[in-house]
Formats: structure tokens, C-alpha cells, sequence
């Protein structure tokens, strides 16, 4: 088999349990090249560092495994990875294990799947990967597992361009997994019950507490339903996000 | 005509010219409730904050006219605007006059086009507008008439649910401008020319510097395109990022 060469990158930041496990995965394939975020990066989705630097700590370099620390976000990892620090382009980009899930819309919020989305817009097939628990001290055997069929999975098969895949695992032990589903992003949005308070010199701050409001409560096709349902949820990222039936809509409107 | 209840936000930050002339336009057309960072917030795409409190500054209170700054991303000013300080929520959602072109590609990074596409998935019509002049100082005379123009479409005709428009004007003088073109994104990617130094105490830094590769060079139906060719580009923004024709393609892989 020929062997990989691999960007991992992810959202939890480079002292992550998740990170370490997806690296631990990864090897099985190929040359591992790790940057991370310094801090934790959740919720940055497809965000850029555009007005500081981006100091890079290299930690370790070794002939199959190179770690460096990025103060950015995670597609600045990704941008920094490709265009500068790796000689060659990888042939794979890996973004997670995420602690907590990426399922629904919570795709646009995500800094795993901006990391994910951003290695496709190179044309290298990308997969973002999540564990839907937020316990950061999860057990992630099922999760690796499950990492590695669908690493095969997409270097055994013909791809599509510009592939990206967003995966979930759902909280559960193996046997108790029905299996993997492809399907599409469950629709809705989430509204926040902010939590108002004060600090202790009286200023008044707001701290985002959201809740998701499925309109795809019905459907079965979503990622949203899989994953509650005992299967891991694998949805395609589009790239292109034209709104091509609204586009037909409003074209002929007067302007 | 009735009189809407307009949300403003951008990801130049409070203070930003661009700001102060959405707020002109939109008061033509009703009541205006401003939340916009206290700081610039260019290439924060949807990002949310999620691990540190958003503290609120209240600096005008009219009865027509609320302006807030918030120490969080355009896609924040959203959220709490609508979930916390606003007792109706918004009948529209503006965010821009960006300084800077939110074509192709750029809308996946944009801070703009992400806040934009918040309001749009409480089902609240939303426009993001841009420049496509970088320079802060920028006569927006121009790009004030064609979002004049672009809201007056959306409160006339009949619209799509979940309707997000981003709309990028020209940096060309009125007369010169031919009209607005319906488009759909160009696609292609980012490539990072990244500056490479050090800081005065020896630790090295990479600065992004970008460069669009276009890979829809030929086509004559994109934004990109119709903001090169002298034209208002509109595209619509969609909130299902699932890749259907991906989907297709994938879902009999043996998983």
C-alpha cells in the first residue's frame, strides 16, 4: 500500500485526547505532519487570522511524525501546513477527533469542519471527524474505529473532486452500533438563551448557551437522525454555497 | 409603508465608514437596532464565542436609532441581538458596507457574509453588502445607492424562505456601472503566500498573505465575473452545505 502523507489538524487545540487519537489512526496509513491551534478553537467555523502572525512551535520531528503548534485558527493550521511548513502537498487532511458533535447546522459554526473544508478547497480529500460526547477524557476505541474504515474507505474508492466528509460517532459502545449512514446536514437553526450576568465591577456580559431547533425532527435521511439512532452519520461538504433554487427565484426581480 | 425593524452589524468593527453608511440607508426604511464589534473582525466567517463572555456597550438609545458594540464576532452581534436585546426580533438583517470584496470563494472566510447568513437562519431576510475597494476611506456613494436599490427589491417581491443575498458592488464611479447581475459563486481556492520572519527576540512568524486562484476564469455567470465586467453582483447563500451530487456518488461505498 502505497503510504499517505497526512495533515491532521483539529479544534480542541494540540493537547487534545481527540487529536491524539486520530495521529495514533493516521500512522496506520502514512507520514503524519500535526499542526494544531495552541488553545482550544471551537466555534471558530471557516475563520482566518488576518492582522496578527502566526508563531509556529515546533515540537517534534521525526522522519514519519512532525507536530508544530499554530497560535491561529484551525484553517489557519491547514493554510500554514500546506503553503508553508510541508514541502510537499499532503494527500490527506484529517480534522479532529472533535469532542462534541458536528452534526446538523452546527457544520457553519465549526472549527473542525473549517479545517476539514479548507484542505478540500485544495482538492485534497478531507475528513473532519467528531465524537458526539463533550467529555474530553472520552474512551475513543469506537470513534478510532470507526476514523479508520472511513479512511480506507475513501482511499479505496474512486473520489469525487474536492471531497469532504463530515463524520459523527455517535456516544455509544460498539456493539450497539448499527453501522454507518450517509446522509445530509439536518436543517434548522439554534437559538441562544443567553445567560445575563454581571461581572464583579457591575458590567453586564451575555454568555451564549444554545439550543438547536430541528426542522428535520420528521425526516430520516439526516445526520441529526443517524446519530441518535445508533449510526455514524457521514455527510459531504459542498464548497460551492450558491443557493441555486433561491437563485432561479429572484433573478427575473426588477433591479 | 409599513416600517421595518432593521439589525445592522459588520465585521469592520463600530467605527468603520462603511458601518455609519448602512445605517444612513437603512433608516430610510425604519426603525435600526445596531450590534457591531467593538473590533475588527475580517475573515471570522461564522465563528461564535463560546468560551468567554460578551460584554455589551450601549451607545445610543433613540427611539428610532439603538447602537450596542460587542466584544464578539459579526455572527455574536446576531445572536444577541436577536436573542437578548431586541424585544421583536428583526424583520431584516444588514451587515456590511464592507470594505472589501466578498466574491468567489471569499464568502466562506468572510466575518460579513457569515453574520449575513446568521439572520437569514432565524428565516429573517438578510443582505450582506461589500465594496470591493479595500481602502476605509472609500466614497460609498455608490454602493449606498445599489443597497438602496437591493432592499427595495426584498421588501417589494415575493422571497424564498431563508433568503441571504451577498451582494458585492463595483469600485467604479455611478455612471460606469452597467446594473446588477444574479450570479452564482466563483469557485476556486485561497493559495497563501506566506511572509515568513522573525520578531526582534528571534521567534518566527508567518503573516497570511493571499492570493485568489479562480478556477471559473472562463465563465460569464459568476460574481467575480460580473464585479470585474463593471456589474452589482447578487448571490444567494444557501445553509445546507450537504453536497447532494457528492452524496450521490459516495452513498454505495461499502462502509
Amino acid at each position: 500500500m502505497k503510504r499517505e502523507r497526512i495533515l491532521i489538524t483539529n479544534d480542541d487545540g494540540i493537547n487534545s485526547k481527540g487529536l491524539r487519537a486520530l495521529i495514533n489512526v493516521a500512522r496506520e496509513f502514512g507520514d503524519v505532519v500535526v499542526v494544531a491551534p495552541e488553545q482550544g478553537m471551537s466555534g471558530m467555523s471557516h475563520s482566518i487570522t488576518m492582522y496578527n502572525p502566526l508563531f509556529i512551535r515546533t515540537l517534534k520531528i521525526e522522519d514519519d511524525l512532525k507536530v508544530y503548534a499554530c497560535e491561529g485558527t484551525p484553517v489557519d493550521c491547514v493554510k500554514v501546513a500546506i503553503d508553508a511548513l510541508m514541502p510537499e502537498p499532503p494527500t490527506l487532511v484529517l480534522s479532529g477527533i472533535n469532542h462534541g458533535a458536528n452534526t446538523n447546522m452546527s457544520v457553519i459554526y465549526s472549527g473542525t469542519m473549517g479545517a476539514a473544508r479548507e484542505g478540500s478547497t485544495y482538492n485534497i480529500p478531507s475528513i473532519g471527524l467528531s465524537h458526539i460526547s463533550h467529555d474530553v477524557n472520552k474512551d475513543l476505541t469506537v470513534a478510532m474505529h470507526y476514523t479508520r474504515e472511513v479512511i480506507k474507505a475513501v482511499l479505496a474508492n474512486d473520489r469525487p473532486e474536492y471531497l469532504c466528509l463530515n463524520v459523527n460517532v455517535p456516544d455509544l459502545p460498539m456493539n450497539e452500533i448499527k453501522g454507518v449512514k450517509f446522509c445530509r446536514q439536518a436543517m434548522g437553526h439554534w437559538v441562544e438563551d443567553f445567560d445575563k450576568k454581571s461581572d464583579p465591577r457591575g458590567r453586564e456580559y451575555y454568555w451564549l448557551v444554545g439550543s438547536f431547533r430541528n426542522r428535520d425532527k420528521d425526516a430520516t435521511d439526516t445526520d441529526e437522525w443517524a446519530v441518535n439512532n445508533g449510526y455514524v452519520s457521514i455527510v459531504p461538504i459542498l464548497q460551492d454555497v450558491t443557493n441555486y433554487s433561491t437563485l432561479d427565484c429572484i433573478s427575473h426581480w426588477d433591479l
